[in-house]
């Protein structure tokens, strides 16, 4: 029996540009080759810094493009460190990022995720008893792990409450592109105006992970701090998939790529809400993205996720525990799903199978 | 007036395989598409893994591939670091290395360099005098900065004495396949049979620095601590451009290109010996390296660097200051310069500029 895996947020192999990409890259190194083969500058190729510079009304020196948007995050991560910054987090939060706040020892501190995102009267209380510098941390659109989405008006609480407490915002936005139904919702980026929000996103989601391509949208003033971290970590980012990359969406792929993943994403998302409705007992909910690569599972209570997954995994079936997402306790009855690697019928499948384990699980809790 | 760089060690844009390496690219995407556009494992592509596995005769296992050296110097030090290691570096030594190491807050300490490369009997003695883990970090062969080469009878001792102290060699060898006159000789990796040796080498000289691929070969249990590092990072390396890079050296390119390259290597340090014996006045030395990038320059007593950068750059051309390569002091009256970038005859117009400043400098010091 083939494992069906609702746990890594990546993308199945039918959602990547294979046809075209490669023939991109051949284009970039014909067009510009001595150029792209060559070291770059720590920022990244300057026509693709032009292009993302354009695309959000800034600066091109404000651009610093990243290999993936990981390697971004852990630059503003040490930044935030090395400046005794209080670090806020969503709870939960992406895995990775968590992990990395851990081991830099920042100073970290969950604030409580409800429907409609990041709840701005728990941060607000915990900026209040703030002293010295703070950066909240969040993915504001179809969160990772949650799948869940800050309302607008939220939205714009959050950025008068940073600018009233001088906290900066870490506005990480790798999946907001990927809205399938729903109205767009500006970035805290947008909203801002571009002050006080660090953005930082990338195009894993939206073109390919394997090119290994992210970007920071950062103020000026932080820019130098930065590419000196590049340079000493790796001279400069891959300047030719860089290229490639700027060959692809100069050369009109990017939207109708953009628009093909999210019918696809769409179709997988539908695929499980439908058999989450059928195979799970009463006592689960869970979230209905509009957008993006992930739902969150909350399980009947007194199935424990850290049971459950040792059983689904025997029986085909994985996913992410819920407590891998928080920075203390939580999220022990809960679990991330991923729809964005196994196709439609698998989901049903894989859903078919954790439903079972789940009703067996319930009936015996209650 | 165009300024002659003999400042960055880069290659110069006819030394790129800029014909046929983005063919490459889109024959890997045609190939294997879904696996090099996706998210992949830590240690990189496993077919190019397997690939360097085979060159080197170890388990692909002990290979990770990393974006670009620096890279994988990073993870070193930062193991170096948090073992505790003291770390011994070459006077003069790599300035990115030795500024990885300073911002890391490594324990380092200099063992000079002479003719035939690392003072191997003042590192027997700094040896004695260490306890606990020890790192040696070398570049053997045509250093940089110096271009200098450890001997062949120097390398035994090294191994022996590393052995005899357990001592932990780190060998960094991005330039050694590019010898253009003289014997090849083998890394202290192979003289060692890979024990007690950590290697470090990079595509950026052999192919092109624009892909960034490097990799380590390490012994079996320091890999998953590497890799968590690769994870926590940036999740995976860029997976298409090792993919490019296989195709690039499974279709046949890989040896050709290299020739190639160090035939343009070789006419330019030709070019630079020659006119450095026309141009350099009494008192002036250099070494005579047999490939690589670089030759270290000793200018006349009294002759300061810096002064000379200073007048150099307002007549067009640029090296990087000797002093730059040291831990403490050293290196204050010579110059590293590479003869990469620019081509033959820029070679010659910038070293009768600087030979100018040099016999100019020289009289007024006598």
């Amino acid at each position: 029996m083939q494992t069906i895996s609702f746990a890594r947020g990546i993308p199945g192999p039918d959602l990547l540009p294979i046809d075209v990409f490669g023939e991109c890259a051949r284009q970039a190194a014909a067009r510009d080759g001595a150029i792209a083969l060559n070291y770059g500058p720590p920022g990244g190729y300057p026509p693709l810094r032009g292009l993302i510079a354009e695309r959000h009304g800034v600066d091109p020196g404000r651009v610093v493009v990243t290999n993936g948007s990981l390697q971004g995050f852990n630059f503003l991560a040490r930044h935030a460190v090395s400046t005794s910054a209080k670090v806020f987090v969503e709870a939960p939060c992406y895995d990775r990022s968590l992990s990395i706040l851990g081991r830099l020892g920042a100073d970290a501190e969950a604030v409580p995720l409800g429907d409609d995102g990041l709840d701005v009267d728990a941060l607000a209380d915990a900026l209040a008893g703030t002293e010295g510098p703070a950066v909240v941390y969040t993915i504001p659109t179809f969160q990772n792990p949650s799948g869940r989405t800050l309302s607008l008006a939220n939205r714009r609480r959050l950025i008068e409450l940073a600018r009233a407490s001088g906290a900066t915002i870490l506005e990480d936005d790798p999946y907001g592109l990927l809205r399938f139904e729903g109205e767009p919702l500006p970035t805290l980026f947008e909203l801002a105006d571009g002050e006080g929000v660090l953005f930082l996103t990338s195009f894993s989601k939206t073109v390919a992970p394997g090119i290994r391509v992210g970007y920071l949208i950062l103020p000026e003033e932080l820019v130098p701090a930065v590419e000196a971290l590049v340079i000493e970590n790796y001279v400069s980012p891959s300047i030719f998939v860089e290229a490639a990359l700027y060959e692809f969406v100069t050369s009109g792929y990017f939207e109708p790529n953009l628009e093909r993943v999210c019918g696809e994403l769409r179709l997988r998302r539908d695929a499980m809400l439908g058999a989450l409705a059928r195979e799970l007992p009463d006592g689960a909910a869970w979230s209905r993205p509009e957008g993006g690569y992930f739902l969150w599972l909350d399980l009947p209570g007194g199935v424990g996720a850290e049971t459950l997954l040792a059983q689904a995994s025997d029986a085909g079936v994985t996913f992410i525990k819920g407590a891998d997402f928080y920075l203390g306790s939580g999220g022990e009855e809960a679990a991330r799903l991923a729809f964005s690697f196994a196709t439609a019928p698998e989901i049903e499948e894989g859903i078919r199978r954790l439903g079972t384990l789940v009703r067996e699980a319930a009936a015996v809790a209650a």
